[in-house]
């Protein structure tokens, strides 16, 4: 199977190094050799149809850009995505929650041209879910997002996949492992402003920590599992949003004192989207700790279920992504 | 599809609720008509090629047996299941962890005469695990178990195919609903003895509790998931197994003062097999409460994932029951 890894970040390349270390036993088990034939980052492109040479791919991004693979002329992504003959494309640009793009064009420019999609972004699905789903089903291409929720926790397979043939009525969670980091710091004690500080010191929050703090992040999840979940029609403009940066050490004191804790929690109950800090209490499964995720899916026979992991990582959002393209490998060339 | 269903207990009966409540969404929504063309109970029989009128069967089972359903003579299971036509046997007669009787004989005897088999039932699979899939691939059925473990939890669905890609390389869980409730009862200050009592009053314990307290039901639970999803070939006398009767008071207070609780754990890493009272934080996803059950599977490059959910429950049971049937219709005679 071909391949076009469009971004080259984290995720990017923990993708090659998981193809790396995985090859022999992928084609061994699930009788897939996939082939990295380009991979385009900001700065430049790399393309080879007989397949990119994954080591000397990750040594040119250390100098500085995949162009540097080879010291042929670099392409934009979209030219690359329409010139290049592939079956997938791995959409790994960086998430804009506000204009979608770049992500949203390449997704488009994929379908467009007959290649399924496995996004890792977040932005274009948030924004603009409902449309491109219909671009996909237009296109007879399979468009694929495992990624963007969850991490390596499948979350969004759990839903469809184990609980066919239930009906699911509702879900809640906590979606955004920085905030829950945050909020899980302030019930030790500290304040807001010295828990995002810690955060950021960690690694857990980015220097604009808005799209975290703000709920942004946790809308644009919540938005994706309501339309692959429950089947709605929705975006980012659905979603009653309120983010934690007015949660105060009192407020966590009174919850604790009812052996509650307060959670940026997402839910969703089939009419209503809503992003809020929440009373949560401490006995519930989904009262999770530090940076985890966790969802717990109500469905009508089966009851509740709860699932909890790491809700980020590279190797763990690279795991995401080959579960998808195993997965339309499955649906589209098994023999 | 024709359905035999040997037992008609709480499972068996909960399952026919399910499939008169869903009928028609399950027709329109996964192409899959169920026709319960036999039931046998221990005390008698009703078989319709044309299929069983299910308030009928139901109202018949109030009387005492399925026998009631028509006046006519009634046949025993082996009988019954080796001369009805049907496509599914669905194994629901009551467990035994000592014989396997007498839900072995019957899966045996559906697979000799080319039926898939769906088994809610632990004991043949705790027992015999290895030859009876072996005896399924012989005869080319499918042998489906999603009821044995969790309830209506999709703990079996999730790691086989949520996981897909990546490799398991252990899980421990809580898998026993009835020590849990007595743990945590113990947690709250009662003692062994009378949290054993309050079980059996709330109905969560049987009269003979010694399968729960013993570690026995967890151990059969154990021995499953590690055959399918861990592919090694094990049966109940493979694990080493502790019960939570030696467990006391001050064992948990103990465990309470370092911020632990004290669960009971059954645990695979691949090469040994064992359940046993084990110290737990309370800080860790799997330190659920009450009734629940609770699994954590570590994977290679996906990290850790917990999965939460009642273990129990008649109707819950069912729906894993249905899912199976979806998934050998799907597998076997979709379009």
């Amino acid at each position: 199977m071909r391949v076009i890894l469009v971004g080259f970040g984290v995720v990017g390349q923990s993708f090659a190094k998981l193809l790396l270390s995985r090859s022999a036993d992928l084609y061994s088990q699930h009788g897939i050799k996939p082939r990295i034939v380009a991979c385009v980052d900001n700065k430049g492109s790399a393309v080879s149809p007989a397949g990119l040479d994954l080591e000397r791919l990750l040594a040119a991004k250390k100098k500085g850009t995949v162009g540097m693979y080879e010291k042929k002329e670099s392409f934009d992504p979209i030219h690359v995505i329409e010139n290049v003959d592939a079956e997938v494309v791995i959409e790994c640009s960086p998430t804009n929650l506000t204009t979608g793009e770049p992500g949203t064009s390449h997704i488009i420019s994929a379908m467009r041209t007959g290649k399924h999609v496995i996004s890792v972004n977040k932005g274009p699905l948030a924004l603009a879910f409902p449309s491109l789903i219909e671009l996909a089903n237009y296109n007879g291409v399979m468009l694929r997002f495992s990624g963007t929720v969850g991490g390596g926790t499948p979350i969004l397979e759990f839903a469809k996949r184990c609980l066919k043939g239930d009906r699911i009525i509702s879900f809640q969670g906590i979606l955004n492992g920085t905030t829950n980091y945050i909020l899980s710091k302030m019930e030790e004690g500290l304040t807001y402003e010295s828990a995002l500080a810690d955060a950021k010191e960690k690694g857990y929050a980015e220097a604009n920590s808005a799209l975290d703090t703000d709920g942004y992040d946790a809308a644009a999840k919540l938005v994706i599992m309501s339309n692959w979940v429950m089947g709605m029609k929705v975006t980012m403009k659905d979603v009653a949003r309120t983010g934690i940066s007015g949660v105060k050490v009192s407020d966590v004191g009174r919850a604790r004192e009812r052996s509650n804790a307060i959670k940026l929690i997402a839910a969703c109950d089939s009419r209503r989207l809503e992003v809020r800090p929440t009373e949560v209490s401490k006995k519930d499964p989904i009262c999770v700790n530090g940076t985890l995720n966790a969802v717990t899916f109500s469905s009508e026979h089966s009851g509740q279920q709860t699932i909890i992991g790491r809700g980020a990582g590279g190797m763990e959002t690279a795991s995401a992504v080959l579960r998808d393209l195993i997965e339309i490998r499955d649906t589209n060339f098994a023999s």
